[in-house]
């Protein structure tokens, strides 16, 4: 569910009334996205989406955002562009949110994976690394490595009921990652989006029935970070089959997908088992922190924390870059 | 969240090979509903509703709403048009649900009710049962007062758990509503929405600036009943303020708008009262059936029973027409 905050249709007609994009035609909330409340927004202008942004958004951070989007839209990636109001402003208030109507992106996010996607995907990210590369203001990764420890911290009272013995699996996983880390400045670094997973990438066929991408979306996890690092949460979100066995041809294609349009430098491909591990930790240390930190009867999708300590497993598991189809 | 069954690409794309409505742009959830699976399907053709019934609806029933849904809209309802394959077909296969692709209706239902809704939605419904003139068919209405006393007797275990004494209060209520109700053939009957809450019904504004209705949607509730019994369940939804309280002036705006298209007789206004605990009731079964049959953890809004005790006992103490806006 992603609808978090409903807006009554006199708010809505207010709020696009500082819009030069038509009027109202309908608004359909979006089942998809657990973060921030998306809307279908149509309009006679066309179709738009409408996003609030809730609570797990800083509303200081949500310029640096819409301006990455901006950015990365007009040197090519095919992503929502936020779309300005009469004034000029593209970030408003709507039902006590910040809110922005964001263009319309054709595409079907793939439900399940298969390898032909793969090589799409390397070669997306890549140019999304490339893309950015212009964008000249930085966002911390808030959940990069040094926030690895305070979030396991925050876990680590409940943590066990999730699975016994899983806090202390934890703390020595977290130890030797971080020792394993690659060294500020040792690696490329640069604008990644950190959240790259299916339900985040569109796809349409080509006139041949070949999946291609049709657009990349939900940036707001986006941050300055180890370029590699965003290839290593596309190989978490996109390698493993349903039954978590690692899936090491389509790695494989979407690295060589990737390097064919940025190269890996050879310490980046070095590093990528240790930032597939620390890829895991995080999805596995905020699944963990949301499920520990839900009432049972809130309605938001808590997704398992276990998944990913299986994840984590096989790379902790995975020696050399070989391994995980570097 | 009204996502319940995933649809993979490869399975969208062989169904969407069925139809003649061109090619695959985009396929969203839709975050609305909460009996059936809805994605927003974009084509070359243009937009679509698809539909993947779940488990509440009897797949033997589909064709007869999809029936009325057709022969509405052929006698002048605004309302999604099943679409027919190129096999003449509307209805099929999908995930291993029945589903139907239904036309793309504009509008945008109400979050918030206000008074000038009230005509409009009165108006509708009375169009909408003399549409239903026609078709011959019929179905029962499974929740109508023949289905409360067992649906009550499946909650009597734990339903004094959602508030003490709450069983007893309807089993007495119960007794007195099936007393009054109105005898078999004494007031009209035929195809009633049974359903027609704020979000099956769409809106846009005219050229004044006041809402019109666009479009009425979701008839999977849809039976042969009292006709006056769907205005009923039409003051239930609509005609309370958030706190409980009831506004006659929407009431009677929106039977006097029913009454100027399909006039009500004596009969049936002088029944009003008890129709309304009636459906006050229904609504109050079904939703505490679920409250006491859902497990906390399940990925279901479970709506809360007692928002329909306030409302029967409200209809309770209204003892004439009047008092509730007739």
């Amino acid at each position: 569910m992603a609808v978090y905050t409903e807006v009554t249709d006199e708010a809505l007609c207010a709020f696009l009334e500082a819009y030069p994009i038509g009027e109202l035609v309908a608004f359909r909330g979006i089942a998809e996205g657990v973060e921030n409340s998306n809307y279908q927004l149509k309009t006679t202008g066309g179709d738009f989406i409408l996003t609030l942004y809730e609570k797990r958004v800083d509303p200081t951070e949500l310029p640096w955002f819409l301006g990455l989007m901006r950015h990365l839209a007009a040197h090519g990636v095919e992503c929502p562009q936020p779309v300005s109001g009469r004034d000029g402003e593209a970030l408003r208030e709507l039902a006590g949110r910040p809110a922005a109507i964001c263009t319309f992106l054709p595409g079907v996010w793939p439900r399940r994976v298969r390898g032909e996607h793969a090589a799409p995907l390397g070669d997306a990210l890549a140019g999304l690394h490339l893309a950015g590369q212009g964008y000249a203001a930085t966002r911390a990764n808030a959940l990069g490595p040094l926030g690895w420890q305070p979030l396991l911290g925050l876990c680590r009272k409940d943590g066990d009921s999730v699975q016994p013995g899983l806090i202390a699996e934890l703390d020595a996983a977290l130890a030797g990652i971080l020792a394993a880390w690659p060294a500020p400045g040792s690696l490329p670094e640069g604008h990644i989006h950190a959240d790259l997973f299916p339900d985040n990438v569109f796809f349409l066929e080509d006139e041949a029935g070949k999946p291609r991408i049709s657009g990349l979306i939900d940036f707001y996890f986006a941050c300055t970070d180890l370029l590699a690092y965003d290839l290593a949460v596309c190989l978490n979100a996109w390698c493993f089959e349903p039954d978590y066995s690692f899936n090491v041809t389509r790695a494989s294609a979407m690295i060589r997908a990737y390097s064919a349009r940025r190269p890996l430098l050879p310490a980046e491909r070095a590093a990528l088992p240790v930032l597939c591990r620390g890829a895991a930790l995080r999805f596995l240390l905020t699944r963990l922190f949301d499920w520990v930190n839900t009432p049972p009867g809130a309605m938001v999708t808590r997704k398992d924390p276990l998944e990913y300590m299986r994840k984590l497993r096989f790379f902790l598991s995975a020696e050399t870059p070989e391994a995980i189809g570097g």
